[in-house]
Parts: structure tokens; sequence; C-alpha cells
């Protein structure tokens, strides 16, 4: 019976334990500031995310905002580097609001593995890394070291819809 | 023996049900009108795919013709949308046909995962999704909820060989 | 007593046999004239490399010099074909050099699986796969039958730093 009851509390210790490791990301995208989305639906004859064994592929995203409109224009050309960052921070927010309606909780990241960065830019513009900055910087604030990701960023001369970002990204899910 | 014969049955019915659920892709790729190819030889010192546990990482692939010829020139200068859309697709039927030369069997096939779709187009250019949807129409015609896939569609100011349209694919076998 | 000396020949020997399997990479990247270099850090929030599985996602990685210098330019206009080839090849040197520093061990490299091959360059250039194979040749001249890698060669309008080459590459590890 003694040790039926130290079983006992010892498995609710453990549990109680690993419930605590668990983030409250509701509460730390609210302290920093971040607002999620409802994710766009595809244009086309394709899906959001497809998983094979534990990782996800993601579609590839663009800075889309609440209202469903988004930012457009060549970073370089039309918007500065920083409206660039912003807009690869906006991607961000879009590709977290996509994980979250799509994992339920996103404790289930384990980490985000792969990101293409892709910038709609003049064929004279160098500051694709600042500009893929607003999306890895937020990536890591929000997922910590789960969010530490191997990445390239690139400068393309036309994405859809004239978007001025455009963000594909392999997770690692439990 | 009575029960000899009854696991023989149920072992025969069962391997005949299985042999249902197999498509014929053949019959299947003959009712949508295509006719496959003789897959593009790799131009370099590369390989068409590399398998790594159940995945195929397929090199890009290009709008090949039977005859050994393909589509060239930009879309939005050179070709119009619809001829896009038709580079795509027989960038489609040059996949298909990659995945039947070395597979033997389309029904090996488990998913389509993930699709990168690029455009030959001019900096201007804000179609892709309409032009690359002639690749995923197609493959969801050819292998229905199997190809459904994660998409990226992105335009790049040149191509090898001023091909229209090129494609990477990542494939889930058996 | 005589099982156990049978035993131990048998372990010793199959363990110098296992260590005669090993290719001695320091001697054959000696043997062609390449030397390693001291891997660039990345230049913004992210890691050169990210595993999951026995799979290595590796950063997107530039024709990065020992000195810490980089090629830069636009191929065909900046650079001639044979130069951009060398950019794709030093690109190579880099990307060997981040394994080496990762693994430790360059045997734990099983396989080059993927590798996104893009170039810089004007929008009338179309000879990505000649300045890429300057890549390709290196990884097969290094790694044999295990460096034959499934590829896409692209080009791009720009890139970070106006570098001419730039390459990203999945590998499997033991």
């Amino acid at each position: 019976m003694k040790r039926f009851i130290t079983l006992f509390l010892f498995t609710f210790i453990a549990n109680w334990a690993a419930a605590q490791q668990k983030i409250d990301y509701d509460k730390k995208l609210k302290e920093l500031g971040i607002a999620l989305i409802t994710p766009a639906k595809p244009v086309a004859n394709y899906v959001k995310m497809v998983r094979t064994g534990n990782l996800l592929y993601l579609a590839g995203d663009g800075p889309w905002r609440a209202d469903g409109s988004y930012v457009t224009g060549k970073v370089g050309v039309d918007l500065s580097v920083e409206q660039g960052y912003e807009a690869a921070k906006q991607t961000g927010i879009s590709i977290i609001s996509t994980l979250k309606a799509e994992l339920g909780d996103l404790n289930k990241v384990k980490r985000i593995v792969k990101v293409l960065g892709i910038v709609n830019c003049a064929s004279s513009f160098t500051d694709q890394p600042k500009v893929i900055n607003g999306f890895s910087d937020l990536i890591v604030a929000v997922f910590g070291d789960k969010g530490k990701h191997a990445r390239s960023a690139v400068g393309m001369s036309s994405l859809p819809m004239n978007t001025s970002v455009e963000i594909e990204v392999i997770v690692e899910v439990e």
C-alpha cells in the first residue's frame, strides 16, 4: 500500500512537472504583442502543409494581415528594408497562425528546421538577410532554442500577387 | 485441415482486395490523355533522384516533350499564362515519367509532399500560381488525395537553357 | 580458451577491416588540392545546420574564401561562366568545411541528398548548370558515389551581399 502511494505521488509529480514545461504560447504571443490571424486559404489546387513522418512541409506563405490584405511591392524599390523586415515578420505571424490552426497546440512544435526566405526585390538589392531577419527574430522570440533554424535568404525578381516576401518552412513536430 | 483451408482462403481474399485497391495508372493516364515520355538525362554531374528513408528528392525538372525538345521563354513576355500553364503541365508529365521509370509502379507513390514551382518570368509578372496550377491540377488528377501537396510558387529571372518552368518535388514512397 | 582467442582475432580483424573502409578525407582533400576554411558565422538570427532524424539541413552557403572575403558579382555580367564555376566550387569548399567542423569526421556523411544551386545572374543568362557544376564536380570528386545528389540549378536576380552563388544542401548522416 505504501509502495502504491509512493508510485502514485511520483507519477502525479512527474506529470505536473511535465505540464510545467509546457509553454503558455497564448500568453507568450500576447506579451510579444503578436495577434494571430485566420490563415489564408491556398489560392490553388494545393494544401497548406503535408506531414511525412515527424516533419511538416509548409506551403510558401506571405505577409498576410488580419483583414485579408497583404504587403505588396519590391523591397528596395517600393519598400524600405525596415518595411521589408516588417513584411517578413508578418509572414512569420501567418506561419505561426497556420501551425496553431493545424496543430491545435504550438507545444507540438519540436524544432523549426529549415527556412527558405524569399525577398521580392530589384536585381541590385543585396540586403535580403536584413529583411528575412524580421521572420527569424520573431520565430526565435516565440520558440526560443526550438526556433533556431537553418536558413537561406534569397532575392527573386517577382512573387505571386506582387507579395513582398515569401517564406517556406520545414518543422519537426512531436 | 479445415483451419488451413480457412487461412488459405482468408489470405487469398486479402491479397485480392489489396490488388483491387491498386490503381491502374496506365489506364488512368490514358483516360486523362497523358502520354509519358522517356525522361531526360541529367545535364551534369548529378542524379535524377535520391532516396533517403521513405522520401524521394527529385532533381529540378522542366517542360520536356517526347521528342526531346522543351518549352522555352519567359512567361508574360514570350509566353502567355495559358502557355505557361501548359509548360507546367508538361513538367508534371516529365516528373511522373521519371517516377514511373525509377519506381516501376506508380502505386508506390504514397504522397506528393512538397513542390517548389519556379516560373521563368519578367520582374513585373505576378501570376505564378496560375502557371504552376498546370502542374498541381495534373498531379491531383492523376494521384487524387495522394497528390495534394504543400507548394511554393515563385518567379525567377532566368532558368537553365531558358526553360519556362522548373519544378522540384519531394515524394513519400512505400 | 581457444574459442576466446578465435573470437578475439575475429573481432580484431573485423574492426581492422571496417577501419580500412574509412576514407582518409584529409589525405583525399590534400590530393585534390583543396584547403578547408574556417566556416563563416551566420550573419543573422539563425544557425548553420539543423539535424532532424538522420538528415542535416544546411543553411544557404556562399563562395567564402579562407581570408573571410567572398566572390561577388553577377555571372554573365561581372563574372564569366568559368569564374562562376570557381565560385560554385568555393561554395562547395565552404560547405565541406562546415560539415567537417560540425561532424568532426567526414566519414559520417552517408549521402549528399539534395542540392539547390542558385546563380546570381542577369535575366538573359541560361548556363546555370555549367556554373553549379563547380559544386557538383567537387562534391563527387570528394565523396564519390555518396556525393551523387539530386539537384536544381536556378538563376536569381540578386543574392545577399551580392555573392555570386548560394547553395543549400540536405545531407544524410550516420
